[in-house]
């Protein structure tokens, strides 16, 4: 059985080496490719591709797979196995040719995404969105389903999730926030945040952000950070974790909050079991806990109270004309503002989810076949209007802000809201077993809480799945409630009501 | 027939594109990996030598080379055809495990190198060095040989060429070059590089690169310009080139003389026949004639007095204060000095064979076995005392300088020779066959050149092999004799005699 599980383990370490090679081509693609590379690039990543998938459905390793299921193994070596079989279920249904195209397809519609969105072009990105929703649907219905496609979408990033099941506790969360917003929008004594949109020089932006990194237990020998039009984490491997982030002169919080949420992501990339990168069971466990990390620190940790009761004294100290009058209090309300926005990545805590059940509905009927990409922009504008009460003034700033469709990746969005969701949940469970978490972020120290996240969800990997996680964690499912409830206490007492 | 060519065309380009996402690995290990990252890097990168190693002695394609081989193809088919059978054929004779091997050891080597060179401390890498030249001597036996083990290594490089061969023209070379260092020693008029070590701004440096890489043609939609220890040239293909460069902050000249070289080096993989990227054809016919493209656009062009009729304005704009005064004859005095010295790659165009020959000797006897690793330090300073008079104050200086060895490559030094020699026979044409040459260098245009090496060199890729492109451009074989002239004249005019 050592010997079949040692066989499995190098079939499994050969496939996963070749996924750290594609992790770089799609890093190096969004922070350095020059913009002639593509083409050669979509090639090289789709060759790849084919290779990981011929790879993992390798009937020898099939056959393995069987066999070690009957056997007894340790904790993460049976979870290396059941994870396995889940990856390699799902490539066996999903024919080799639709690999390649879709890894070609999403490569150039990228580029084509990228032109459109800087020239407010949808017409340009539009034809290269057909061909990657024909293949989503082809991908969906290949892979198969119970209930509807998107189904088959959603659980290559969130593992057992039903759309279903989302819709109604997406539906709760909007009942939810709709009186809140109500009572944020009657209050007397809104916040201000003026104090951000002044000038902040490029260079010292990224100098706060690496303090806060460093601070926050970002190892920069083991990572990086650049910059790339649209934040993102890729992990090579725990000692290999890149991040990027995107600053704005005028725009404090643009910059400041990338770091620290793509710092979560980090984090977590760092903190996966090392011995068993490279295979399944050293991967996240779902997109929806990722988020949780990066949520969390953005959030829990970056809009507190506490948090510029440490770095309101840096950020004076750094910024002395704009910020040298601003008390913590000031730039906490300031980072604080709730105010419906067209921008998904630049939302409140309270609006954004209402970006998310936008995208959300939008992606289900796509799948479903009750609309097309043509029919997107006004869809768009329409359900903005009704979510957020805004009108778009453009496609750039509407249907086309978002990069995921183009990199073809359909049911990521609502890991989003999961991701605030097990954040409020964990978080709640983090202050009470650390003892003063919240002073030790007030001091600028959070050792205590990476360690925590550390041993309760980092150092896990996929041994649990995402809800037997966060029952372990909190001991209870996934819930709104912790969630509606840091919102409510949170935001009464900053806008007073 | 048609049928088998795309058969093979599709199985060569698998291949090249595996080899492209290997060379991004490579490029981006010297720029931006991580420390900690190495070791996953090094596995990901043997992992896909692997497989392309897996492909290339792939039986099929074996058949389809045979196949191919006795038809009626176009040039460039049957020269992509000849090519890949000469790859194929030496990868056959390598066992895979080799290759894993030889990948892994020199990623980990590199990093000692690295560290090694750092800290002075050559026991640090001596044990990586001794694991690589034994991988390298396995390799020369398993690959067999003509005359010696480093022929099998060096034809890696330099297909077709035999060290005995070599070892006559560097001693030829040799010979011609002693009694013009003598006279050089002995003038009475020795151009005085002083201004050069001067103060220079790092971010004026790079700016003139910059400048001077457009002006030459480098096309920075289809390539990028970064900073690394070792300065290199990594194409992933002929719209995706990378250089980096080093920059000293009281040294001008190694700034400038990196962007140069490697911009000789990238404007040759821009100009490869970009249909066939991804082929044999596709690629650089030989390191020597890679290195005869960088030698040129370094020397002949620019360090011409031309090129400071061109630059010594844009220089002395640049840089007031410290070369304000500056006469571009000055400059062209300051950056022709020859003197022996320690590091080749700062070496003058004199002096710079004698560190190959050096080279050469040590590599060969190692690989013969008259010598071992352990040996290479108190060679190293002897060769050095030998051949440019010099003490070698430290390994840092000495062994440890050129990081060739620690990619585990042997037999790649002397196509930097064959590179000087090879730069001036194929200028000595340019300059007859393009209308007042000197006058379009001296007006900074440079298209004219470029269109040449183009026409003549770039779009040829691997059609001819290296002797047979030097004899169509140059109507004759490979000789040291327009090299030698060239430094006659040149420096009999700066020094005077």
């Amino acid at each position: 059985m050592k010997e079949k599980y040692d066989d499995f383990l190098d079939r499994v370490r050969h496939i996963g080496d070749i996924g750290g090679a594609l992790a770089l081509l799609a890093w190096d693609q969004e922070v350095f490719l020059p913009p002639k590379g593509v083409p050669a690039r979509a090639r090289h990543k789709a060759t790849l591709a084919a290779i990981h998938h011929d790879c993992t459905v390798d009937e020898t390793l099939g056959a393995l797979i069987s066999d070690l299921q009957g056997c007894e193994l340790g904790d993460f070596e049976a979870a290396n196995v059941r994870e396995m079989k889940r990856l390699r279920d799902r490539a066996v249904k999903i024919p080799k040719r639709l690999v390649t195209e879709l890894t070609e397809a999403g490569s150039l519609a990228q580029q084509a995404w990228a032109q459109a969105r800087e020239k407010d072009d949808w017409p340009l990105f539009a034809p290269h969105l057909e061909k990657l929703v024909a293949l989503k649907r082809e991908e969906a219905e290949a892979v198969g389903y119970a209930g509807e496609p998107y189904n088959a979408l959603l659980d290559e990033f969130e593992p057992g999730a039903r759309v279903e099941d989302l819709a109604q506790v997406f539906g709760a969360l909007r009942e939810a926030l709709i009186p809140l917003l109500e009572k944020i929008a009657a209050a007397d004594n809104p916040p201000d945040d003026a104090l951000l949109r002044k000038h902040y020089g490029l260079a010292e932006q990224e100098a706060l952000g690496r303090r806060v990194l460093r601070d926050m237990g970002f190892d920069f020998e083991a990572g990086r950070l650049d910059v790339s039009t649209h934040p993102f984490t890729e992990g090579m491997s725990p000692r290999d974790v890149r991040i990027t982030a995107r600053y704005g002169e005028n725009e404090l919080g643009m910059g400041l909050y990338s770091n620290l949420h793509e710092g979560g992501h980090a984090l977590y990339e760092m903190g996966l079991p090392e011995q068993y990168d490279g295979t399944p069971v050293g991967q996240a466990v779902s997109l929806g806990i990722h988020e949780s990390q990066s949520r969390l620190w953005e959030n829990c940790v970056g809009r507190s109270r506490e948090f510029f009761v440490a770095y309101g004294p840096v950020l004076r100290e750094m910024f002395p004309e704009q910020l040298g009058s601003a008390t913590s209090d000031d730039l906490y309300r300031a980072v604080n503002v709730v105010r419906p926005s067209l921008i998904r990545v630049e939302a409140d805590e309270v609006t954004y989810n209402l970006h998310i059940i936008l995208r959300l509905e939008i992606e289900r009927a796509l799948l479903r076949g009750e609309i097309e990409v043509a029919d997107l922009p006004a869809l768009w504008r329409e359900k903005t209007s009704t979510y957020l009460g805004l009108t778009v003034p453009s496609d750039a700033q509407g249907v086309l802000q978002d990069i995921h469709w183009a990199f073809g990746v359909f049911g990521y969005f609502p890991t989003y809201t999961l991701g605030n969701l097990y954040a409020a949940q964990f978080f709640a469970v983090a202050r009470q077993q650390i003892a003063d978490l919240p002073g030790a972020v007030a001091g600028g120290e959070f050792a205590s809480l990476l360690t925590w996240l550390r041993a309760n969800i980092h150092r896990k990997g996929s041994l649990l799945r995402a809800d037997e996680l966060c029952r372990e964690v909190s001991g209870e499912s996934l819930s709104i409630d912790p969630f509606v409830a840091y919102l409510r206490e949170k935001f009464a007492a900053i806008y007073g009501f």
